[in-house]
């Protein structure tokens, strides 16, 4: 019904994630409407992120140089690492601008339901690089889901050999959040995680 | 933050109508997760829809052919034009199948308060394609509001010397909404043109 290129591109919106028809509509009367160079900008964009994104070799970072820029950089502190699920993580670390050692990314979560095994997410690359490094605290990052509990407790029981202290980030009520929205197993999680108030 | 390259991509989709920053990061990040041919796909689909798609010489229709389907056509009804505010507008009736008269897209609507004068919106376009051709009726079909009012009325008083039927769409509560969430315009509007219940 739409003119044949316009129905291509209505196609290649809704085939991005959470972009249903009407959107994807929206999106492509609105590339009608841009600029000539704003369009040659936006397919060109596309193409390069395609072409020069890729996982840091060291830490799976995503990035656009041989490294990424935190496994490059000289002042981050080499006595911690934060292990997290997927690179986007990382970005969210480096915007709050809290922590300031290394990373490593690994592929996903061990997920005995969904049949991903430890070497589907490469935890060999992690655990050579920790017993390569001298870090003295693993910081696992991964989302509070049984998947991450399950993925924690396999990397603690590979490196519990090791002298190095490992760690999770906390899980309990998000600041702000109003209680009666909370699921049971968050509450539970508070609940049996309580600390003294002091 | 991020490398320059996916940063542009980000702010490329955030260039998008109703995009922010977090779904532009989703989308950005969906494309990296694509396959090489989806993402050329994308990429040329968006630079053909830019390149090829135009409005129609006659009735302003996007299209990517000389004229549009519609103008071309020799089944449609050559008595009824039914008048639009936008493109877009003339794909959601030709998805209804219900009308199959003529179609001209004026260019907006005229707008005093946002300086939007008859000669913005290209009425004299509309005006002489009326008066060369042989409609019988012309349906305005602009949304409902002040400026689609001032439009309707504008449209009727230069061709009121001529002997043609102007009429416009029907306003009023929508089929199956909730009388609750009615505003106070349209339901006053509803009233004053009700119906004899036959």
């Amino acid at each position: 019904m739409y003119p044949e290129s316009l129905e291509n591109l209505i196609e290649c919106f809704k085939y991005l994630p959470g972009i249903g028809e009407k959107t994807a509509e929206r999106l492509a009367f609105s590339v009608l409407e841009m600029s000539d160079e704003r369009v040659d900008y936006f397919q060109e964009s596309i193409k390069s992120a395609k072409t020069f994104i890729h996982s840091c070799p060291i830490c799976n970072v995503l990035t656009d140089q041989e490294q990424c820029n935190i496994c490059s950089s000289d002042v981050r502190d080499d006595s911690l690492l934060c292990v997290v699920e997927d690179p986007k993580s990382v970005f969210l670390f480096e915007k709050l601008g809290m922590f300031k050692g290394r990373y490593h990314v690994v592929k996903g979560l061990i997920s005995p339901k969904e049949g991903i095994q430890p070497e589907d997410i490469e935890l060999g690359k992690l655990i050579e690089r920790i017993k390569n490094a001298n870090f003295k605290e693993i910081i696992l990052a991964f989302r509070p889901s049984i998947e991450g509990e399950t993925t924690s407790l396999y990397i603690k029981r590979i490196l519990g050999d090791l002298n190095i202290k490992i760690s999770k980030i906390a899980s309990g009520i998000p600041i702000g959040a109003d209680m009666e929205y909370i699921d049971a197993m968050t509450l539970e999680r508070a609940l049996l995680d309580r600390k003294n108030v002091e």
